[in-house]
């Protein structure tokens, strides 16, 4: 009977070349496409590839923000490729703070593990939503908006966060402005803030221009 | 400087009508279609639709399996409504065990808390991915394909999904078929498993037929 | 007329790079990614991949399940890939079974065109939906649902089924628990049935652990 | 062990509104939207929504054409609501023939059931690929693309097909030229047919104009 | 021959209710959803959904960003609902800037129709893309990234936009931060900077908190 | 200050490998996909990728048609790659006649720029949307339908179109049926058209078979 039943549904699986099945693994050697990257060999795939111990430790908080970001995107967990989805840890010491910043593709969905954190976004109608949450609360983010997370309680923050695609992307306002290039010209012309407020800020955070 | 400026914007949100934008929190009172329900009235949107506490507190472990889940679908959690990701939170007491299942709309993303987890899923090969996860490390299940989650550890586990819709749909393979009116003799016939063996599970689980 | 005409257009067509357009016919050759396998070159595609005979001949039936499974996904016909659909051909002797089984990544329509099927799917209510279909009518299953199909008459049945994805998948449940290298203690553990029963059904169809 | 089991997974299940889940079977009585129809209330859903005969019984071939296409879409077959898939059925006397025309919203899986039939369709680059299938074999037809389907044989002609879009919508060629209020002037002005013969089958098939 | 001709597709034309075909202008009346605003009965559509006159006015730049943005999203314009597309007018008198600001949800493409604009925007890389265009130039800012348009001429600068949604959202930086409740201490907290600069813009722009 | 935020922040872009964001500006020595062109490496993308002057120019209209289409599709402007949006510019001379076409993956959405265009599209019930455009004036051409534009002024008309996608197609009639090789027994008997007829518009138009 064994036999027998194989037999008939071979035909299905001896196929001569790999099959789209199921799963896209990153492959990081071959080129990436707008849908993501190429698909690692399925005869190569293991459970490890599923699986990712990256955000089991804690980032490191000794820092200006008193925070860290860890990123289990599709570039660090090839295993997301494709499904849609990814996730990140957030550690907050006390009066850490993730700066404003917007993920252009994606929406987030956090959950507090430890501690107590101030999240907040602002929509398109400039509307601006403000939450306390305590450990096992969590809380979404629309796409693109802009959002952060400070560490509202005394003690150290964990949260973790996902996103509703494996590629969410990650604007740090800050960032985009005094950690760039951007010309000072341009940023004054373009958010009203002064000249010496820019250059000051682009002293701190290492940008040019 | 102030008046002027307002001015000028004004004429984007002087809509005569409310605009979907950003967001689709969802109004349970209204139909619902394939892109999930309807959206609430804006006007009427706060901070609290976009948080949940119901994932706060520990489901009840003590039954058969050891174990609870708590969903956050657009369901129960309506700021996700549109946004194509949810939640769940996963409690294992030591033995405990979340019995095989899908999400036949999602990829799920998994995150330990607390306690060790073994967790695996099967593809369209019948390939078996089995993981001992630990505290923060995280797994991703492809969408559609039988997993499970088990207590590997001493101790209560805890863990935190999330998925790559807002209703994922969850369709438990025991329930499915024990605990449904299935009938038996078409159970036996595309399963190969017994008679005897199904009315002894429909007996345990409340199925009929 | 003729020549002047065509000047305006030529610039439409004369890229120097073969351009995506309409279609992708699956490259086996090249990488493929989450949205499908790599376009075969236009300028070497043909009717005939658009067309595909593998579903022609009746597939083998004389087997335990007195049933076969033929399937048109992208693997098998190139030309579906990136189209969102696919098919497959049902052939059921008297008494023939599909075994429970999902397509963890599309819905599937049915036609019957010969004989009388008995179909059914159970959704994550664990309601079950069964229909006796005759020659002629059609039946759906939503997406990554559980479903199987059974020659309810006397005489040999045929279906072709379609997909709304060029790679559904395939999932038989019999296969993935007993078929495969899943752990006899972890299947009890998940299923709730006695480790007899699991090694006696591995026994058959060739499951190992 | 059945109750303190459906305890702990009653809380997936208890919820105070109808959920969105798995399926969306078309209510045509309430809105409808860009993804599809409003979703029926699912305690009222039955098997009978997911079933459709209408395709069994042959069109009516008698008429000019000899040909009859009968479609279970959405707004036929309430099931597909949602799905991304639907189907029609072709029949075709000797000599009939499915005029020229699109899809604009979904490609287009056919399979013949009897007889034989020349299908073809033309690509942006005008390119036109022609097959001739017999009894068992497939064809597909990429989004939007001109295409047709002629009786090739000397008997009664039937296919199915399948779309990958519960509402792929149909413009025949003829029709959308000659069986509407399309000006003639404006007719001959964008396709360079003289108004004489504009004039001629705009009587034969009732435009105006 | 005519009516013949008619009698076998009538049947596809006839159903008792409006179907969901080809478009889905918006009804304001109804509930929206996910997927963008119900559709107007068809019966009711015309020419007139379509086309849109809104854009064809000059936006009044007497203000202090010497600029205006007119949009044409589908709460201006029903017809593009369910379509993936809309549209937008910048003018730019000289020295006009149009601040920083991002689309949640779409792409932007926008064509300089008079005088000279200079664009840019910042991707999550902190890189700057900088590009000055003259009349005919286009220029694609991806989705959800921070970007602006100056006039860099001397003349009136007039553009048009298109969007790869009906509903792309808009949230500009400046009005985010300052014409919003969003707390002075939040903001200085997640930005970096100072409070008297943020409380000096708030004046400006009507902020409060 | 500013050494120590690097710090943090710098975990998330020292990966080793290029990753997927924001963007995928296409590059054309590598394979494609359903989704579009492989990405170009992000090290080597600059301003110059995301703007395009290819539309600056007047196309030709010295021709029968007396129009000319200009495309900034993916294959054109290797920035729209995988953002679902593209672009193309209509010269029309007076007279001007971009004759009747489809897109078969995308709708439009025209500005008129110039001059007067009287536009139009027909539906799957048949049904003329016929609008005359003024400067300034907007329409919206849903996915797939067939649609024209002809110049109704005096003088040269200029409009600029974008469309939902990328890579959107164009399939125009008259090229289709008589720039092609399809038969003309196949276009007789699937369009009601003479063999007369036919043969005279292949004639000029440079079509065979």
């Amino acid at each position: 009977m064994k036999i027998v039943l194989s037999i008939i549904f071979l035909s299905l699986f001896s196929l001569s070349h790999a099959s789209v099945v199921d799963f896209c693994v990153a492959d990081f050697t071959a080129p990436n496409g707008p849908a993501g990257y190429s698909c690692k060999n399925p005869a190569h795939v293991t459970a490890n590839d599923f699986a990712y111990s990256g955000l089991a430790t804690a980032g490191n908080t000794s820092n200006i923000i008193k925070a860290a970001v860890t990123p289990a995107f599709d570039a660090q967990f090839p295993g997301v490729n494709g499904l849609g989805i990814s996730a990140a840890r957030l550690d907050l010491a006390p009066d850490g703070v993730i700066p404003l910043h917007t993920h252009p593709g994606a929406s987030e969905l956090l959950v507090v593990v430890e501690g107590q954190i101030c999240a907040g976004f602002v929509d398109s109608g400039n509307n601006v939503y403000l939450k306390t949450l305590e450990k096992g609360d969590i809380m979404v983010f629309p796409q693109g908006l802009l959002h952060f997370q400070i560490n509202s309680g005394n003690s150290q923050a964990l949260a973790f966060v996902s996103f509703s695609s494996a590629n969410p992307g990650l604007q740090i306002l800050d960032f985009a402005l005094f950690k760039s290039d951007f010309p000072t010209e341009l940023i004054t012309q373009t958010t009203f803030i002064d000249a010496a407020v820019v250059k000051k800020l682009k002293a701190v955070l290492g940008g040019s221009g």
